[in-house]
């Protein structure tokens, strides 16, 4: 794939994503509600209200008509990604979604994207670790024919061995350049392989190098022969079309593959953790990186306690690093402390709250020059014990709960984050309700829910702390000059 | 099974483990040649020579006469262990071990165990990381009458369900006893799981309680129809019988089975280490427990420098804690530091020398009395840098290769233990005279060669450290009271 996009875990929730970037992008949150053109201009969310069916052989269908362009947004969701892989072939799922460029018994190795560019249309595709998408944007009148081009290719993809070995060096120079090459990748990659020792979840999405390096092709045939099935696939189209004759269409085009019995899920629940991991990583860098990991519950949609809490769990996200100016930032970043110096150079919390798997809430900081990796450590660690101790005022809600509202106003105005936050409810066992009820949930977190979490999830006793460290046999700048080692 | 044997990582290779087990007993090691009437009575190593053969589908015989007493050991070894599982089925290696028991067409479940006890003998089975075997010992004009037995079950295995859920609970219980229940197993098995992070020694060979517990009878099925097959597996036959009439009965009962391919292994191969890594782990228990792992090499055969340093930590782990009052119990147990007290109640080094995946080198000490656990952690540490600072005497040398050559020739008097050997150095790949060379290799080792291993594999950079400490919410033998909780 040419722009290829591997979802990493901070882009999984469409709505956190959305969130960060507006973060970043440094959106006004004093205001009460948006101000900026685009925001304003938007139908309300319950406008287009998005409508699912589950077709004759047990696929899922989703529309959302979107009638403020003349263009459609067609993304078929499998619910399978590295989190459904087993060790010996990780990465397998990332493989296959490469490989279902490489054509069907009617199209030849890369005739699909052609197809799809002549039909005067976008598309890519990524791969995460709970799902599979491939998504393309054409003129809404063209959508009948990606239907018929995805569902061939849904059902028939086949590839002469060769095409299979060409495409394993591409995604083998991937790894390279998106883990290997990158040490605070490595670093994330090491720690999540720590923090869980039984769970699928342990696993780079992109898969070990020695795994990449052992693929067959008959591992990813295989692989494709058991999970991409009707009844584990969700066609989700948004955009300037009919409800009713995109539900004929997709009947007939995919309603009538031959149904599949979806395989069985192991699973694969984590052994308790009773006590804090650590790890120290040497790379050839200039600068060192902390980062903690806590366990904490995610939201599956109920109302229990464990769902309430992942809610004050997303605030709290927020609190610390939600905006411009938010409680690190201001505490490690720009705050001189007692020595004259910053803590930190950057910082950031994330919180994945939505998943298949368990999840992990992430504080992480560069330490400025001067400051040793075990204060920067400590300053994170005591902004959580703050708010354990004072709370968060009226005024730092109001923001993060502004905000959110900005965010899923602005995701509307993108048919691609439609789709994707529609496919990821689904993935995640959701109703096409569960955005608004999301959003309804969380403006419902009060400042006492957010302190009572940060009381309770933060104990060393799940904790888990990478540390990249300067490596003194690894100076800085000396990888390039050096070969990689494709097997580490 | 009734004496169920799990076979532990200490447990794997046999040489090392008749070591062990001799310096716990207390051979008087001071002596140049062994002086126990066992041991004075045995023939040379040289007069038995084991024979290999391998029968017309694929499936290796190994034969050493053995005409001291009328018995002969029987024991088939499946070079398949949890190595060769994927997660989500971890643990099903020794569930299939335990099914093996529970019938063929023409035997129903438990007949198999009164045959052998009919025909006068005793029978056991065992799964570890790399192999499984199963093993009996009859009267030696019985052998043929087992190999029929065998060869039944190894080709045909069956069971209806309810024998498998049945058998599933028994295993359940077994886990609970040997991991659930016992802290420092936990430890270990934590400790595995972090110091790898993509091979699959990294798993307990019991298997995650959570796979266990959602295994079905169709792994189960499809892992023995995957593995069992006649080229993956070997005959070792010890005792007094024929060699030609033991290869002819072979060639009957075992030879003729249908020959399968033996599916393709994927490497799983480690990412390298570049920086120490710790957990902790609290639970109900009194004493503190701290374990040190170093990643370091392992025999595989050779004698390129990796082998022979493989060589030389065996060595170092036998001059740590080989004997009684070996370096670490003379300066962690008996010794009286400044302070007045002795540091640890008990200590241990092990290495694992050989297998089919990496290897650890273990250092273990259980604090004394009011001593913390990282003033032990020094002092385990400080008695290595000893080593790499000041080497080892000769006389410490001496008495380390005296204990082997006793050690190798009590192996020869127990048949199983000669079985055992043959059977684990084929599962490495070796060759019948593997026992000897390794000896004779051992033998060669130089004081120079200690020194450097240990100046060479022991820095922070590969060091895994596991402290297990008393969980102030979980008083030890509270854990008795309460039900325990399976899903951990």
């Amino acid at each position: 794939m040419k722009r290829k996009l591997l979802l990493s875990d901070t882009l999984r929730v469409a709505l956190l994503s959305v969130l960060l970037l507006l973060g970043s992008a440094g959106i006004d949150a004093q205001s009460t509600a948006p101000q900026t053109a685009s925001a304003a201009s938007v139908s309300p969310v319950s406008a287009t209200q998005a409508q699912r069916f589950t077709l004759a052989n047990g696929m899922t269908l989703i529309v959302r008509p979107d009638r403020r362009a003349p263009t459609a947004v067609h993304m078929l969701w499998v619910r399978v990604g590295s989190i459904d892989e087993v060790d010996g072939t990780s990465g397998v799922a990332h493989v296959l979604e490469h490989m279902l460029f490489k054509g069907t018994p009617d199209l030849k190795p890369g005739e699909f994207s052609h197809r799809i560019a002549a039909l005067g249309g976008r598309e890519n595709a990524f791969t995460s670790r709970d799902a599979t998408a491939y998504h393309q944007q054409v003129p809404a009148h063209r959508i009948e024919d990606v239907m018929r081009l995805e569902a061939d290719r849904f059902a028939r993809n086949q590839w002469p061995d060769e095409e299979f070995w060409r495409e394993l060096a591409v995604v083998k120079e991937e790894r390279l350049q998106v883990v290997e090459e990158l040490p605070r990748a490595r670093l994330f990659e090491a720690l999540k392989a720590m923090a869980f020792q039984a769970s699928p979840v342990r696993r780079p999405i992109i898969g070990w190098m020695s795994d990449i390096e052992a693929m067959t092709p008959q591992d990813v045939r295989d692989f494709y022969q058991r999970w991409y099935v009707p009844g584990n696939a969700a066609l989700v189209i948004v955009g300037d079309v009919d409800v009713q004759q995109v539900r004929a269409q997709a009947e007939q085009h995919f309603g009538t593959l031959a149904a599949r019995a979806v395989p069985p899920r192991k699973p694969r629940d984590e052994p308790e953790q009773t006590g804090p991991r650590r790890l120290e990583y040497r790379a050839a860098v200039d600068q060192s990186l902390v980062v903690l990991a806590y366990k904490v519950p995610r939201w599956t949609g109920g109302d229990d306690p464990a769902n309430q809490d992942a809610l004050a769990l997303a605030v709290l996200a927020a609190v610390l690093d939600g905006h411009s100016g938010a409680r690190l930032e201001r505490a490690l970043v720009r705050a001189v402390g007692p020595g004259g110096r910053r803590s930190a150079d950057s910082v950031e919390a994330f919180y994945g709250l939505m998943g298949r798997g368990p999840q992990l809430f992430f504080l992480s900081a560069v330490p400025a020059q001067g400051v040793g990796t075990q204060a920067v450590e400590a300053a994170l660690k005591a902004e959580l014990a703050r708010i354990a101790r004072d709370g968060i005022s009226p005024a730092e809600l109001a923001r993060v709960k502004t905000q959110w509202m900005a965010a899923e106003v602005f995701q509307l105005d993108s048919m691609f984050n439609q789709a994707r936050e529609l496919g990821n409810d689904w993935i995640n066992g959701l109703d096409v309700d569960a955005g608004e009820r999301l959003m309804t949930a969380l403006r419902g977190v009060t400042a006492a829910q957010v302190q009572s979490v940060a009381q309770r999830y933060f104990s060393e006793r799940q904790l888990n702390t990478a540390v990249l460290l300067p490596d003194p046999d690894r100076r800085a700048g000396a990888l390039a000059a050096r070969p990689i080692d494709p097997a580490r």
